[in-house]
Parts: structure tokens; sequence; C-alpha cells
């Protein structure tokens, strides 16, 4: 890690398993168009909830990546 | 989604085994007495420690639920 | 629970399994040198990434513990 | 105003029209149930994006009143 | 304290006597009506002057108690 | 805008009729002492419910200004 | 809503209008090159003054969009 | 309360003995120069400490008055 | 105060006094083991309920002192 | 420093020189028209850019004095 | 500064010099393929340690310009 | 970086010269007594005034380093 410059995007992930899932779900879906995704936090994680059950988990994160040239 | 009202309650579920399940625990205990749970968002998560070990999540949430009528 | 005083640090647990498991981890590592921990709570949930994976997850944690005498 | 004391309850109005409409119709909706409604203040203004309109507006609210007896 | 189910509703208390007596007439008052209150926390402090006097405090809380069953 | 120093002050404003009209009047009452406002954000946006309706908006804003000389 | 990944991203839009209008301005602009918008959400609300009057209205949001594929 | 507009002022009071009695001292001191104080909100609790004991009780608070004219 | 290093540590004092006394109670707590401890300020107000009465008080302080040397 | 009240006020000041130039900027004009300054805290940095350059640096503090008698 | 759009994204610049360098740098690696940028604000500073020493500086920044069309 | 767990401490530097040195002057100092600092952030930047000019500026840390074994 050295002078580079970084750019961090706000993205979120869904997933009907967990709330690590879909944060996994998001940097999978962003590695097809970004390279070197370096990091991610947490902002913030919600749930849709259908029949008394968490019907799907929904983490927004932000994703770091270096900016080239 | 139309021109609804929503209600959303604090509520904190606690799980002896991840801190998802901590919010299901929520989610569950809730849809006993309120109908039309729609969304939860978290607010905090937190936990107890006993001998060195998590012996339990508690996770605390707002859910959200559409006011009939 | 009485007129006790607490002290609360903070620590980043990491993982290469789960974010609750470096939850986990943070705890069982500060366990080795506190005595009685109470609670914890979370304050972030970050991560590295590499090759457009999860790599490791890392949570930073308050851990509060009662002080002696 | 003396020693009352008040609740605050969480709701969110929505509205085709307007955010103020949004949190009008919160507020009457809550005063068919609530007596003493004394004061709101927002806590988020969201919407719903339809074909590149606002759909509608969302206002999330805290609305206070007074505890009786 | 085990698998439970917790609530939280946010009171305003007030008193014409001090910050620490506006949070005591929340909770006596709250105790009226809802069993198993657990704790508190403090979300704002503050108050109404009349001729250069702090005429009454008002603190505004939340509440924690358990959900049965 | 050179190398000057602004200061900013915090006013709350009052409308019967909108929230934008509630910092209209906040921003048209300020000007009449004030030379050289610049700019204000928002805030708070409060309001006070009489019989099931908004009786008046109350917007908290910072005002902007360029400090002469 | 199923196991989508959405985006968001901040913009400002503006209006000698209305606070309203400058969102709308900013959706409008957006759905220009952003297929799938969903929603939004208020960041901050901010203007500009002169001569004493509201020039014109700035409200900066998150808009929130469907990544395909 | 009517279509007023109100200003507010931050204010650090300071005492030896308690936290509420910085907040009086706060309050008196500003109704020499301000007439029509009509609340105050806490903004931060601090104190300074000499020998191990709370010299003295440090409160700053957001003192909110009505603009006349 | 001249070019010193201060060092910063998160405590929570308990009180069935008053939330005063229980800043009081941390601050001699932790003179037993800190010298030139030079001020405080608060984080959290919390406390406990038994009955329908507040059972104690526990307020979360940051305590600043010089590190020697 | 005894049982003083303190006030603070909300200054931007900017440079084209540096950060730290935009504090001293706001510091030394404030201290024209204000005796006894005893310390300031920074509330947010900001720039202009200009062809692709920092124009200058614009910093918002608050900074506190001591009221008098 | 008219009707227009703006968008800000966020950039973290590094620098083995200082925090306001590390600012420049993400500036003019933004200014290569951004037009028109027009303010930047801070939202948070870091940096790298080795040895003892601060190895290099990491800042945090929203970049906003105009939309143009 | 691997399945490491860090603790972060929180200290305030001091310096005469500019608010980057204050940085510097805490983390030179904690390397005295802790191996291993990894990264710091900055919390706060605040200052003492004297005679109109900053006498001197604090900077207020996050410093994390690796804790061993």
């Amino acid at each position: 890690m050295s002078e580079h410059v970084y750019k961090s995007v706000e993205l979120t992930g869904s997933s009907k398993v967990s709330s690590d899932d879909a944060i996994r779900a998001a940097i999978e879906r962003a590695s097809k168009t970004i390279r070197d995704i370096r990091w991610f936090h947490v902002i913030e994680t919600r749930g849709h909830v259908e029949n008394g059950k968490v019907a799907y988990w929904q983490v927004t994160l932000k994703i770091g990546f270096t900016l080239e040239g």
C-alpha cells in the first residue's frame, strides 16, 4: 500500500440465507466490474419480513478499491 | 405499497447461537402480536460474555409494519 | 450487579469464517488477560477482500469488564 | 405544560403529493387512535421512484403525546 | 437473563426539581402500565425556562422491558 | 468567494403553511439585522399538532453570512 | 424484490421553487443515465440566499438502483 | 407560541456543586442579557478533576429565545 | 498545559443515589490507579430498574489523564 | 478556570495555503471583536476546487470564550 | 451557480508528507477523469504507522462536481 | 495481516506547530510503550487560543496495534 488513491462505492447486497451472505453477494457482484477491491465496511443491516419470518437480509456496504494510474 | 402509514417499534432479540438468530427471535416473537410486519433494521449488536465466551447475542431492531385503516 | 465500576476497551477481532466468528476471536483473546468480561457491543464491521471474495472479516468491539477493588 | 409524562412513537407517512403531505398523513392517521398529540419531529425523508419520477414520498416521524393519569 | 425478547419505548419525564427526578417520574409513570421494566437510557435532556430560571426539566428516555411469552 | 471569514447562527422559523415557508420566515427575519446572508442548511424539522392537525411547522437552520472587515 | 444487488449514488438537486422540487430535479436528471432507480433518501437540505430571500434550494440525496446482471 | 422566529446560542456553565447546577448557572448568566429565554437542551456534560475528585462540572447547552419584532 | 500527550479511558460508574454520584464513583475508583486525571466527559447515562424504581444509575465516561515522560 | 460561563460561536475561516491556516484566519478575525477566546474545535473541513487544484481551504470551527461578569 | 445537479464521489488520497497533501493527491487524481470538480469535504483522516512514525496519511473525501446536460 | 486481534487506545497529542504535528507527537509518545502500532484515525481536532492566536493544537486519535499471542 503506497501513495495510491482509493475510491469507494455504496452497494446493498441481499440474501435469503444470512447477513454475511448478503455481504458476500454484494462483493461478488461488484467484482465482476471493479478490479482491485480491497476492503468493505458495513453501513446498515436491514431485512424484509414475510409471514413473520426474515424473507431476506439486505446489507449496505462501502466497498473500496484502488484507482489505477 | 401505496399511501399507507407504517409504525415501527424497537425490540431486542437474544440467542445463544448467532447474531442473525437473535434477529429471527425478535421477529418471530413480534409476529405473534403484530400483523403485517414488513421490514427491520438493526440498531445495535451486543452480547453477554460468561467464562470468556459469548453466552448470548443481543440484537436491537426497529421493526416496521402497516397500520391498518 | 451492584455499585461496581466497569472499564471498557476497544478490540478488533478477525476471522476467515464469519463476522460472528471475528467477535468470538476478539473475546477469547481478551479473556486471556482480562478477568470478568461481562459484555460487548459492536462498533464497526469491516473486511478485507482478495480476488473478489471476503478474505477475512474484521469486527471492532467495545468489551466491558468489572474493575476489582 | 406541567409535570406530565410524554410518550413518543415512530410512524412513517406516505403521499403521492409532497413531503409535507406525507407528514400530515402520518399525523392524521395517528390522531384516530392517540389523543393529545402535541408535537412531531422528522427522522428521515425517503421516497419511491417509478419511471424516473417520485412515485411517493415517505417521511418517518417521532410523534409525541401526553400520557394521561 | 435468558433468551428473552425485550421491547423499548420512548418517554419524556418532567420535574420542577432536577434532571434525575424527571427520569424517576417517567419510570414511575411507566411502571403503572408496564411490568418488568429492566433498564433505561437517556436520549436527551432539555428544559423550559421562565423568568430566567429553569422552570422544569424534561428528560427523554428509552425504557426497556421483557416481552412475556 | 475569497479569503473571507463567515459566521453562522442557529434560528428556528415557524409557519402555519409549510416546512419551506418556515425556512423562508427565518431567513427573512434574520435579514432584517444581518447583511450578507449567504447560505442556510436545515438542522431539524419539527412541528406542533393541535386537534390532530399540524398547527405549525418549525424548522431549525444554520444561517451563514460574511463577517466584514 | 429478490436477491438483487443495489447501488446508490449521491446527488444534489437544486431548484428556485421548493425543497421537494430540488429532489425531483435530481431524480429526473439521474434517470437520464440510470435505469431502474428505486428509491431515494435525503441526506441534507441546504440553500443559497440572495438579498434576504431563498434564491434556490439544494437537497443532497442518496439514489438507489438495481445493478443488472 | 405562534409564528415567531427563535434564536439559539451555545453556552457552557460550570459549578462546583452538580451538573444541574452548571445548567442553572448558564441560564442565569444568559438571562442577564437575553430576554425571553424559552428552553435549553444539553449538548455535552464534562468536568475537571483535581486530586481524584470532580473539581467542577461543565455543561454545554443550547439556549433558545424569541427574536422580537 | 503544554506539549503533553493525554490518554483517555472509558469507565462506567454506578450509584444507588444519583447520576452525578455514579460519575464521582467512577472518578474516585480510577484515581486509585491513575495519577493526573484531568477531565471527564459523559458518553451515556443509563440505569437499572427494579419494582418500578431506579435501582441504580450507570454513567459511562471518558476520563483523560496526562501520560508522563 | 473557575465558575465562569463560556459562550461558543461558529465561524468558517478560509485560506489559499492550508487547512491549519484557515483555522488561524478564523481565530484572528474573531479576536478583533471577542476578548478572551479560550479554545476552538473543528466542526468540518471543506474546500473549493478550481482547475483540478484546491483553490482554498474552508474550516468551520466552534470558538469558545469567557462571558464576563 | 444555477439549477444544476451535482454528483459527489468518495475518494481516499494518501501522502507521505501531510494530511493536506493527501487531500491534494485525491483531488488531482480525480481531476484526470472528472471535469468541473467544485468542492470537497473531509470525511475521515487516518494514517498508517511504521516503526513508531506516521508512514503515510490517508484522508477520505467527498468530491462534488457538476453533472452536465 | 492474518487472524490477529487488534487493540486501539485513545490519545491526544499537542503541538505548538500544527495539527499534523500534534498527531506525530501522540504517535511517537505511544510508540515508547506500545510495539506494533499499525494505524491511527482522528477523532477530534481542538486547540487552545492565547492572545488571539492558536497557542497549541490538540488532536485526539485512536491508535491501533496488534495484540501478540
